[in-house]
């Protein structure tokens, strides 16, 4: 499976990572031969039809930031989108950063790849959140496979899980954590009692919170997140504009404190179901499933033979999203084998 | 797909109304067509190889007791390893009672389908816990399907889930709750400052806790489900009698309470890793995927490429159970058509 990564962020460097440590197991259990044959980021790409060297590539990427400084083999200034014109492959990984306002470069890099009939796997959220159902229906008349785990909860397995593992009932409604930024800092303002401004500050401090925190913490990120489990597990067509929002930024530390004594969490919960599409902070039992600290995701799926089943894993982290793009590549490679 | 369903308790029972409830959706979705030919319990069997009513039995099993009473075509005598020579079917779903001494009946009904070349389906733990790999691979030598995802944890998917929707890692040990009762009654000497004797109690007129309630409280039940996913799940070749089993009857409400000004639980954990087999009462942190309460079951893989994913599901149930039984025999007519 020749491969053709775009975006070296912390994403594509993981997805580098994991195919480096994994390749031969991948070989070895399922017969499928990873190999990368083009890379971008915004300086430029690296090109290697016979396969890049995943441990050079992220060596360059350390050193200079550049990964068109990958100098064995064709390194270019071919940007992004050219680069599918420039490489046979068969997957795009597709891993630039969310944009909400357009979906782009996502989108335009996926249906192109799809009109090449050529599979992709993305852990982008912007054009699943406000296109869905265009970018479905493209693969489907182009007979191609679009794969998405890593968009939602980066290691919480919640899509492959929802499909694979739970044939026999029906799924109702989904109702979790989606935001490890955000869970991150309420977790810590009712461990401290500290303030939302402080516990932000911290959480910036510490790489967890971004220098423009406004995606997590006024729950854009969860609510892209819902766009995507409505449309793909619940069936629910909706689009981003249809997610009532509320983020955490109100959240007083009295709110939490005097939520605490009632033996409550405050949290900030995604719902997903046929009646209620919406992201808000919302009091959780201690004790539950809910009621999970730090930066973790987790969902708990309302089933009907089953009652409530719940998956719970690391929301991000340059690995542990890889490993999700590593299992759909895998689940398409089945597919082709 | 014709199944003889050997034990008509309550997951037997929960077989037969999920069945009902889903033969029509899942014919739909999968064209897999389910038809329950033969049920047997103590009291003897019903047999149609039209099909069996599934109300209707369980009509008169909740008027009667027996299945034997089920009129409509053949009630008979014929008792459950009769049975298999007594119907065509394609398909054993095993549910009779764990016995840990033996294995009985679940070792020999399992190994008589498999001689005749059927697949089997089990919520049994007492034949799995003493002869996995002679189980294992007698199904392999006839070349049958064996699932057992309902013997751990009802309807927390785990052996499924770590099976099917986590192929790009690498799992590094398993540590859960595996045992809904004393999770129930740890959860209330928690909230309540009750003792271990009067919480005992409470579960049991609760209907929570048996009569006898050795194989929960003694971590009994946990071992054994500790021996089924070391060996299928961990690939580590061991018996009931390789796991350290400690169970909860000398948890004092003291010790819960000194554990709880620290911030921390006492639970029942079974630790599955090459390193350690083993169930006893451990401390776990407050508002981490441990800290589930109630009959709840939960289970963190640690896994090479996401550190940890969690599941959490309830653990018993007539239907919850019948739920994973229901998955293992979709996923073998997936295979067969």
């Amino acid at each position: 499976m020749r491969i053709c990564l775009i975006g070296f962020g912390a994403v594509g460097q993981g997805v580098a990572k994991a195919i480096s440590l994994k390749k031969k197991d991948i070989k070895d259990k399922f017969n499928i031969d990873l190999k990368i044959v083009g890379v971008s980021d915004s300086s430029g790409s690296a090109i290697n039809q016979e396969g890049l060297d995943e441990k050079l590539l992220l060596d360059i990427k350390s050193k200079t930031c550049k990964v068109s400084d990958y100098s064995e083999y064709g390194s270019t200034n071919i940007q992004g989108i050219e680069l599918l014109d420039s490489v046979d492959y068969d997957c795009l990984i597709e891993a630039t950063p969310t944009d909400v306002k357009t979906g782009e470069p996502a989108k335009s890099l996926t249906l192109k790849a799809f009109a090449g009939k050529k599979d992709v796997v993305t852990s982008n959220k912007g054009h699943l959140a406000l296109f869905f159902n265009e970018i479905i229906n493209k693969a489907k008349e182009n007979d191609v496979e679009f794969r998405f785990e890593a968009s939602v909860g980066g290691a919480m397995p919640i899509i492959n899980f929802s499909k694979k593992t739970l044939p026999s009932s029906k799924i109702e409604s989904i109702i979790g954590i989606l935001n490890g930024t955000t869970n991150f800092i309420l977790s810590r303002m009712t461990s401290e009692g500290s303030s939302y401004k402080d516990t932000l500050k911290e959480s910036q401090i510490l790489g967890i919170a971004e220098t423009d925190p406004t995606q997590d913490v006024e729950g854009i990120d969860a609510a892209c997140k819902t766009v995507i489990l409505a449309n793909s597990i619940l069936g629910i067509d909706c689009v981003y504009d249809d997610i009532d929002i509320e983020g955490i930024s109100n959240i007083s530390s009295e709110a939490i404190e005097l939520a605490k004594k009632e033996g409550y969490l405050i949290k900030l919960i995604a719902e997903v179901s046929k009646y209620n599409l919406k992201v808000a902070p919302r009091l959780v039992k201690k004790n539950s499933p809910y009621a999970v600290d730090g930066t973790l995701n987790m969902a708990t799926l309302k089933i009907d033979l089953a009652d409530k089943v719940t998956v719970v894993g690391k929301g991000a982290g340059s690995l542990e999203t890889a490993s999700a793009i590593l299992t759909d590549l895998i689940n398409i490679g089945k597919l082709k084998n």
